[in-house]
């Protein structure tokens, strides 16, 4: 991008003067607000007294590896993914991945010829800029780490076609289809498509569809994925998608449900593997959520008030990067219909330096390469900003105070 | 033992008369009866409002991978943990048995030489009669089981000893050291000793310590285990033990709080993995807990509110099998002050058939050779019998249906 001269010594001034100001700023993670948790106060009373599902299983006993039918169905539209394969779990979607990629490690998967730890060599795609956390629990296991470029429109299909089709270590890919952290890029149709159809080298394949951000919008037009099981099923490659989507930034983010959904094999799959390692899943917190969020209207109108919260913060991200950056040439940024972040991109060169001034300032931010396998940006030019947890006046400093140090390091390096 | 003769004629009557009579009942797992779980009926009003915990902690949001303080210290004393080496995790100590088998294949244990699965052979011992849940979880990843029997104090020390200090392959011994399943036998100090100090011939073995019954007393006599990890930290075997516990049979099966303890090395290991997993347990139900049970004589009183439950069903099966059995040397059984099984032991060779004839009876046993590896009990000769579940009635009921099966067993092989 062309950009603007930045008067250095300008650019000290107002950063001294930020740093005068001992802010103590913070946002880093995606975590709901305390306002969007009181949304779910009712959940702190329920299911109050009540504990027979709609089947009549007492909830409080063991039992029940799919999780409560009731629940299953709310999120089976929102998740497309129909109730008989879709399986509601714990507090976490995070941890059904994680056991999705050890039961991969630890047991043959349809379709596949032998135990991922028995392969030579395992890789997983990663589209960047990403979420560190798929990319954290996938390194961790000596998985190979590929970067593949996002655009509008997801994953660079043309590079992940090559790279399966050549490649028969490379096992998976992850992705955010919907609201994707921290781009808010939605998957078009024809990317959708061309994943569930493209021939891989891996006999065993698998697309991690994590559909965090499935009902998260934050406007009143919805985005809309592609129903990937379904199109997975049509190009003859039923078994390669595996769907996870979870309430915790519905109701409560600590105390939620987690789904996973998948084709009929990989459901028998895994519930053959699960039932060796639990007798079921907190059955009282799936009725208390079924009790509390209704059905999938009810989910509809509950999002609606997260939206309330959390869009005016998205917007005073957008306004004050327009207003300080818009002319300057100094950095772009996504404007998130949905989801929870905003992705700003900086000259080359210079993210990691703005965070820790940023930080310096008391401005806690997510860290440069966060977004990246192995936390390495390799142009360090992405920032995340996850404008939900602090309240809309913190917001707008923050943002402000990031403007201040982007100009800093911009100078400095010029 | 030496058994009195059995009249086939009147055995195939009595038999006949059972079937006649279409029972529906069902001894076959550990659960807990509706009555116990009423009496944590408050949790399902609870934490009423209330979300912080006692450090100003929001339980409704992400993060504190530990658990709650407050619990932690509650279970403390119980599971003779410290309350910085205890973690409070989901819902179910399984599946922290299952994952930590996970992660030790995975991520090489403090003190290994390297992961299991890349070990040529793994194998864990096994004291039978013991719990079938223990043994498939390990069978699913390919460990050998090993047998062990087990004596009045535990397993058979000679035996592990020898096996233990030969063998490098032996990875771990699955150990429920007070009240065991199914037997109730409380392990001796002694034998804890000598868990604690044997040479093992693998630097990274591990004592499996599910103390799933710690406060689960009968009686008002409460059997004590000595302090395994002390133990193991005195005979410089700090990180041989892995320590685990559960709420579920205290307060919801479905729904309680499971615990794991070890050493300061092992839980930092654990963290590290646990950390790619999860971004932390369910936090509200954990504070629920905690202001439910409020302490360590919270849950004493609590126990024994189910002791005054469960207790006449265990006397109703000493007395029904003493009444129908005492003299005739066809049977022994354990008499357990604490846990929730009574081990039932027949002449060799006809568990199986006194299964299968209850259960065309209407009569559910655990199937017989479920407490041994591979579902096979060598002699045919443990039943177990889970009398908590039914009511009391039912409970009676079904022991003299088995003693019916019993004795047509043994008539038929005389």
């Amino acid at each position: 991008m062309t950009t603007a001269p930045v008067d250095v010594d300008t650019a000290r001034r107002d950063y001294a003067a930020l740093v005068e100001r001992g802010l103590s700023l913070d946002i880093t993670r995606g975590k709901p607000s305390p306002r969007q948790l009181d949304l779910s106060a009712d959940l702190l009373t329920l299911p109050n007294g009540e504990y027979k599902a709609e089947d009549g299983t007492d909830t409080r006993n063991y039992g029940g590896l799919k999780g409560l039918t009731e629940l299953r169905r709310i999120f089976a539209g929102a998740l497309q993914v129909p109730v008989d394969q879709l399986l509601a779990a714990g507090n976490s979607s995070l941890e059904l991945m994680h056991d999705a990629v050890v039961q991969a490690l630890l047991s043959t998967l349809p379709g596949g010829e032998r135990r991922w730890a028995d392969e030579p060599r395992i890789a997983m795609l990663c589209p960047v800029p990403g979420y560190d956390r798929h990319f954290a629990l996938a390194e961790r296991f000596g998985i190979e780490l590929i970067q593949v470029p996002m655009t509008d429109e997801g994953p660079d299909m043309d590079v992940v076609e090559r790279l399966v089709a050549e490649d028969a270590g490379i096992k998976g890919i992850w992705c955010v289809p919907k609201y994707s952290n921290p781009t808010g890029v939605t998957f078009s149709d024809e990317v959708a498509r061309r994943l569930a159809a493209m021939p891989t080298a891996a006999p065993d394949f698998r697309i991690f569809w994590d559909n965090a951000y499935a009902v998260h919008h934050l406007t009143d037009t919805e985005a809309e994925v592609a129903d990937i099981l379904a199109l997975c099923a049509e190009a003859g490659n039923g078994d390669r998608a595996f769907v996870f989507g979870s309430t915790s930034k519905i109701t409560l983010a600590g105390a939620g449900v987690g789904f996973f959904g998948a084709s009929a094999a990989n459901i028998a799959w895994w519930s053959g593997v699960l039932a060796k390692r639990t007798i079921g899943p907190d059955k009282v917190n799936q009725l208390r959520h079924a009790m509390f969020l209704k059905d999938a209207d009810g989910v509809r109108a509950h999002m609606r008030k997260h939206a309330e919260i959390i869009a005016p913060k998205f917007a005073a991200v957008d306004r004050i990067l327009t207003e300080e950056l818009g002319d300057s040439g100094l950095a772009t940024w996504t404007k998130p219909t949905g989801g929870y972040f905003v992705s700003l991109t900086v000259p080359e060169g210079t993210a990691k330096e703005i965070v820790r001034l940023a930080k310096e300032a008391g401005v806690a931010l997510t860290p440069a390469g966060a977004t990246h396998p192995y936390g390495d940006d390799p142009k360090d030019a992405t920032i995340r900003i996850a404008p939900t947890f602090p309240v809309l006046e913190e917001v707008e400093e923050a943002v402000r105070a990031l403007v201040v140090c982007l100009r800093l390091a911009v100078a400095q390096t010029a």
